[in-house]
């Protein structure tokens, strides 16, 4: 790093280095390009990051993200509660959201079982789910988990949960290509997987 | 933009979108990786963008960024003061400070003469080059704008200003692709450039 540029402007270009696929060029980028903004823009920018930050929060039913205790997919009551989308993260709700083909409710894990990463059932949210079908009203489970290893062992560990709990496991059918990552899937192909959706079924 | 996700998730995607080559699907990645990052980390990106926003000043003498009045470059003992390198901007500034080639001093234009954007010659940092020059010392000016239409002609018009002002006006030499940006050309090509400056000679 320059050691003539000042100090603030080196730290900024720190910050912006940590977000995902930014390195110090495009950080530098970034700083350069506030440089130049207005000062009203740049610190919206700020407080925009800092109220963000502030205000969400999980949703106590689904996990999905809310600035309030229930979020509005849970809320709407015009979607079935019946039928339950478990995804890994917010990025892949917002993927199937997209899609129009779901209309019933979801929970997110914010994570995936990966016993290589000493990630274990217990530190992903799954007790939530379990909660909610001992409630009752749920019929059927759609596991929509990326179908890579992680994803998929997810996957199998869940349905073997809820065998015997008198709700129908499904998983994501034809359409995701193996090893890939569901939030990249297009719309289409990701609505005929919903379409295409399968039983579950685990030997004994 | 999804209507499910909360205001705020979706105004900091909007913010981050005015980002220098960041779309929607990316600033989506960054409100997503915050989200999951402990709160000091993230209140730390917002303080050093304001922090950063505040504390930037332009240098008075060369207009390059700094927190004093006076930037680093232009109060070092140990740089020729005789020899001033012109450059459009500060990060054109950093490529050539990378080359370590160059132990002079700078004068940034913050900007480029382009007549088609309107853009004239009183709209970039111009007059300030003048008056270090009027006060004598200087014996070189090494024009150092992009290798473009813009910024061959704003090189062709300090030439002309400077012509009969006792200064040996040089431009970049040979090494710099022609319609190329200043910033992206490689350390060696640019200290070659620099070392293969030539005098610009204006036709009466």
């Amino acid at each position: 790093m320059p050691n003539f540029l000042p100090d603030i402007f080196l730290k900024l270009v720190n910050e912006f280095s940590k977000l995902p696929g930014v390195g110090e060029k495009t950080a530098f980028k970034f700083a350069l390009y506030l440089l130049k903004r207005p000062k009203e823009e740049v610190e919206l920018l700020a407080d925009t990051i800092t109220k963000f930050k502030n205000d969400i929060k999980y949703c106590k039913v689904c996990n999905n993200i809310t600035t309030e205790d229930v979020c509005s997919i849970c809320k709407d009551p015009s979607r079935d509660p019946t039928s339950i989308c478990v995804v890994e993260g917010v990025e892949d709700l917002i993927a199937i959201e997209k899609t129009h083909s779901f209309k019933g409710k979801y929970h997110v894990l914010h994570g995936v079982i990966s016993p290589l990463d000493g990630i274990g059932p217990d530190d992903i949210k799954l007790k939530g789910l379990l909660d909610r079908i001992e409630r009752g009203d749920v019929k059927e489970v759609i596991i929509a988990t990326n179908p890579d290893i992680e994803g998929e062992g997810t996957a199998l560990y869940i349905a073997k949960l809820l065998k015997n709990k008198g709700v129908k496991v499904t998983r994501l059918g034809y359409g995701i290509p193996v090893g890939g990552d569901l939030e990249f899937v297009d719309e289409i192909t990701l609505s005929q997987a919903i379409e295409g959706r399968k039983k579950l079924d685990i030997e004994e």
